[in-house]
């Protein structure tokens, strides 16, 4: 009965609602995704430019210049960034320019100052040029061009490029909101003392980090113990969920609740488990055309089906059209003894060494431990029916990274 | 007079100084750099517990348990999930205990739920045990033990950890505020219209984006025109700045008026350029103990900078004890045409393919450009005095990941 977790992934990329879209200023929309294709109204450079401070001249004027018989050019005009040239140039003259400046009318050459003598209004040149040293008009974006696309996330490039097209509050998809709940009677919060038998609400912080690594906004909804009604009204209430998280109550004692929970709120269940471990307790439903999902309490397994699963679904659901974290091989750096007869994600610590990606499996793989996830930045995927894995074996290795 | 990048970082990583500390709700720490040793005041988990859903047995009871002849305990206990068991096992005897539950004196195994058959306080067992299939206390982490380490960046894991022990305000460090400031009589905001000669202020907003991937808080300081007066205007006045960075006027034009900001804010200069292109215009010094560092103007040459001299650096102030970015051999899948004097970054794309690690060189290389960066996640690290290089040659790549 365990689907497969591509299958289950399928299911829920075939239903995305994208979320809403709103023009928001430029200097808060790091990471965020933007919601329309910007196209150039005119060509960058807007016009021919100089890539360095030095003179414009004409090339045909200066191929016989020389180290012991230099060519001296006369100064006509001088252009700082920021102006416009006033003259054209004519034979025998030179205008000084600086970088980012016009290129003026005549010129079809850049000298850079380093390599002219300047007396007064005289301009000597040493070697004739044979590069043209100018960026050209349109060079970098052409007029009518779309320059970035819809699904973009905005980093250094891309808002830098917002900022040159003028673009002062791009249109970009609000974040999606994801609620999280804990459930379980032995829970207690993070600033209560232990007594037996009771632990702490790690799940809420531990998704809290992978909702805002998947550029979604966590409502951390606490934790509650495992009474129907209770759970219900902790959900219940909040505005512009995007999707619904518990963790706990979703394998098959007759303390879980979650699929009451389900049958109860009304709940089509989608799937109930995936064949994978950890992260196989899965069950998935939409209440009320928001994805509601029930993640086991054990956090290696609540964090390896939201890995897996709902991080891809949230990057969609956020306008990103890369959604999937890249995927490489990895030779293993240390055995991993443990046989698997299901297909299991192993944490690991990938590095490079002389080119080759190494994987250290950690050493805490269990279920209900966090331990193992310190210092992670790869889900190694070995295949179901899988022996032990020798030192030196090549596993396929999913990078934590965009 | 360049100086080695390698030389400049070590120059200004000699003499960082730490952010303050202070503690802060963990529902706000992510990825904030922990500023204490966090160590563990018991074990965890704090007790024996159980793993599954299921009875808490003696083995010796079930040993000749078989399909034809189970075993047949008697169920003395129920133990949810956040309760403590009351009664200690007797031979004959079981309890039922739920996934986290404590497990009870006397058993040594559980028995998980799906191969039992229960009728009213009559426990059917139809195998032996041969694993315990109790996670033992301590096991993920004892006593006394260092869990968390002073300059860990808190992620998933160990904002989960530092939930599990009770660490509701852990001591983070502040962020290091990073000032921007463009220079430039070119220069004009992103809302305003174009008029000729002028471009729009990009570096502020790509440098935003940099500074908040380096962890650290941009206040932008918007754009000023070429004059000393009020470029040193801009920059005072404002509070706990780690750093501050400006672009343009950092080369040797006579507009360029860096260096003579330098000389009148009496700031030693720690150097002036970087051997490598682009990014080559650096320079740095201590105003009033505050790192002062003027940039090119050119977008990707100041990019180029802050990614390879002063993110590492900015990361470091953060208080994170990895503060260089993973570095790889990458396979070039397309040709680099322009032979490099000069040891050049080239922004590029890097992905895997069947395990190895391809770079494909972006089309836009130019100084003054941006549209070079969009989809880069690589810097590659082409050493001076290279030829064209052509595809399938290795190259170093820096992958702009943490």
């Amino acid at each position: 009965m365990a689907l497969l977790l591509e299958d289950a992934l399928a299911i829920l990329l075939r239903k995305i609602q994208l979320q809403g879209k709103n023009p928001i200023p430029l200097e808060e929309c790091y990471q965020r995704v933007l919601a329309e294709d910007i196209v150039a109204e005119m060509d960058f450079p807007p016009f021919d430019r100089s890539p360095l401070d030095g003179y414009a001249v004409r090339m045909v004027d200066v191929q016989e210049a020389s180290f012991t018989q230099p060519v001296v050019l006369k100064q006509v005009d001088d252009v700082p960034a920021g102006s416009v040239p006033s003259k054209k140039i004519e034979a025998g003259q030179a205008t000084r320019i600086m970088t980012g400046a016009k290129i003026p009318e005549g010129a079809n050459a850049v000298i850079r100052l380093e390599d002219i003598e300047v007396n007064q209004d005289r301009v000597s040149i040493f070697a004739p040029v044979d590069i043209a040293n100018i960026c050209r008009q349109g060079e970098e974006i052409r007029k009518g061009e779309i320059v970035l696309r819809q699904g973009t996330v905005l980093r250094d490039g891309a808002l830098g490029m917002l900022a040159m097209l003028g673009q002062a509050k791009p249109l970009v998809y609000d974040q999606p909101k994801v609620a999280i709940l804990a459930t379980g009677t032995e829970l207690i919060g993070v600033d209560q003392p232990l007594s037996p038998g009771k632990i702490r609400n790690s799940n809420n912080y531990m998704l809290m980090a992978k909702v805002r690594e998947a550029g979604c906004q966590p409502i951390l909804l606490g934790q509650v113990c495992d009474d129907l009604e209770l759970i219900e009204q902790k959900l219940t209430g909040h505005k512009n969920i995007a999707m619904y998280i518990t963790t706990g109550g979703a394998s098959v004692g007759d303390y879980d609740l979650m699929e009451q929970l389900f049958v109860k709120l009304n709940i089509p269940m989608l799937f109930t488990r995936l064949a994978m471990k950890p992260g196989m307790p899965v069950m998935a439903g939409y209440w009320r055309d928001t994805l509601l999902v029930a993640l086991s309490g054990n956090p290696a397994s609540a964090n390896v089906s939201f890995e897996a699963l709902l991080r891809p679904v949230l990057r969609k659901m956020s306008g990103a059209t890369v959604f999937e974290r890249p995927i490489s091989r990895a030779t293993l750096k240390k055995a991993f003894t443990k046989p698997s007869l299901s297909r299991r994600f192993v944490w690991a610590h990938c590095e490079f060494e002389d080119g080759i990606l190494y994987a250290e499996p950690m050493r805490f793989q269990g279920n209900g431990m966090l331990a193992g996830m310190l210092q992670v930045n790869a889900l190694l995927d070995i295949p179901a029916d899988s022996d032990c894995l020798q030192i030196g074996t090549e596993v396929e290795a999913r990078l934590l990274v965009d």
